[in-house]
């Protein structure tokens, strides 16, 4: 039998959230490759090996998910959300061989923690918007503030992942500093913790009003972009800008 | 019986891609809202009432939606992939009124179009990304190009929804000279048209071969960041940056 690697999302999650594409995949694996609590999302059964890796070795991880399907092994890379938001597909493609080219390799798309979270909060996402991992383990801290700068200026609505570790508490707070200054103070943000999950929490507030300890890793942040507003519990960006003074140039 | 409103996100086609909890909402419905196309992914069934409506209509429909939920149906309202990108979860908070504080109003996430095409080109999407709808229905269009710009200054992975409507043929030329003006000849483009459906069609060109009749209505258009590559038939943009000259500050 050919071996197969497909790197798939399993959501923010939630069962409710795994794509019936991914549940196939899992039942067909014969191995399952990536970081612990995502690997301890798959239910152990006969013929089922299971390979949990730590964090920051994403790299020998996607070499030893290809290694076993070379070898014939039907792999599963599961990340959290979706492979190619901030997870493991670019780092399987980053460490495919030439000789890879007749390897079957497949990712499969799955809800990422942002369109979850929005989901949850609303629709603050619900006009153009960007993605920022705020992690400056894989880029440098320069050009993370140099995108918020630029993402406000053009009046994105924001989806930050990662925001805030032990290892850099300092980060979030100047991110937060960085978007009052760029948005002005009564901008709409939302920290979604753990969303679809029993931990879940979220909460809507100003920029003026936004504290670096509403963020840990398991948070995902959303602002709306500068015609953002509440709809009773809901906050969204909303579908339509009119046409006039554009309101990217008046913060606050 | 109380009635509700769940605003849901059929994913970008393949039934595989539906979320079991969009199934169940699909299942417990007595009415479906929704765009003609979109309505028609629903199999009809007894009790079951089919609204579709034309494209457009948004606020239209979403009223309609809240009117049946506040007379105690209950009303899914379908968008193709997620409903808060580009899609009815904001036209539906857009027309909720305070009166609707009690009543059972929920958004469920799906697939959205980008991150299927992403999955199926590999993960072009793998870095810090934007996403912008090139339609100028409901924005300037001198707002598009300035978000075209910034993103580009930003070295944003950039995702297009809507490239190219007999309306205006002229539009997505435009966006291609702004980006081979802002990103270089060399930059990765995908066009991804009908993923996860019998149409589906992938090609990714470098900006210089792109031509705008590569894009039509059912298309979503993905560019790397500068440092997008091939990986056999696959593309990406790499997880890191390396400290040092900053990649967006050297196109071409």
């Amino acid at each position: 039998m050919s071996g197969w690697v497909k790197v798939v999302g399993l959501g923010p999650g939630a069962e409710t959230m795994v794509t019936p594409e991914v549940t196939a995949a899992l039942d067909a694996a014969t191995d399952i490759v990536g970081y612990i609590p995502y690997v301890a999302r798959v239910a152990p059964r006969a013929g089922l090996t299971l390979h949990p890796s730590d964090n920051r070795v994403e790299a020998e991880r996607a070499r030893a998910a290809l290694d076993m399907a070379r070898a014939g092994r039907r792999v599963v890379v599961v990340s959290s959300g979706d492979p190619g938001v901030f997870a493991m597909a670019a780092a399987v493609l980053e460490v495919l061989t030439p000789a890879d080219d007749t390897l079957d390799v497949q990712v499969l798309p799955g809800i990422t923690a942002m369109l979850a979270a929005a989901a949850r909060a609303g629709a603050p996402l619900g006009h153009d918007f960007c993605a920022i991992n705020l992690s400056d383990n894989l880029k440098p801290w320069a050009l993370v503030e140099r995108r918020l700068r630029l993402a406000a200026e053009a009046d994105f609505a924001m989806a930050f992942y990662n925001p805030r570790s032990k290892s850099r508490p300092e980060g979030f707070a100047k991110v937060l500093g960085i978007l009052r200054d760029a948005c002005g103070p009564d901008r709409l943000i939302t920290f979604a913790r753990a969303v679809s999950t029993p931990d879940e929490r979220l909460v809507t507030v100003t920029l003026a009003e936004a504290r670096p300890e509403m963020a840990d890793m398991r948070t995902v942040v959303l602002v709306t972009n500068s015609l953002g507003r509440r709809a009773g519990r809901f906050v969204y960006s909303p579908r339509s800008v009119p046409a006039g003074p554009d309101p990217a140039g008046t913060p606050a």
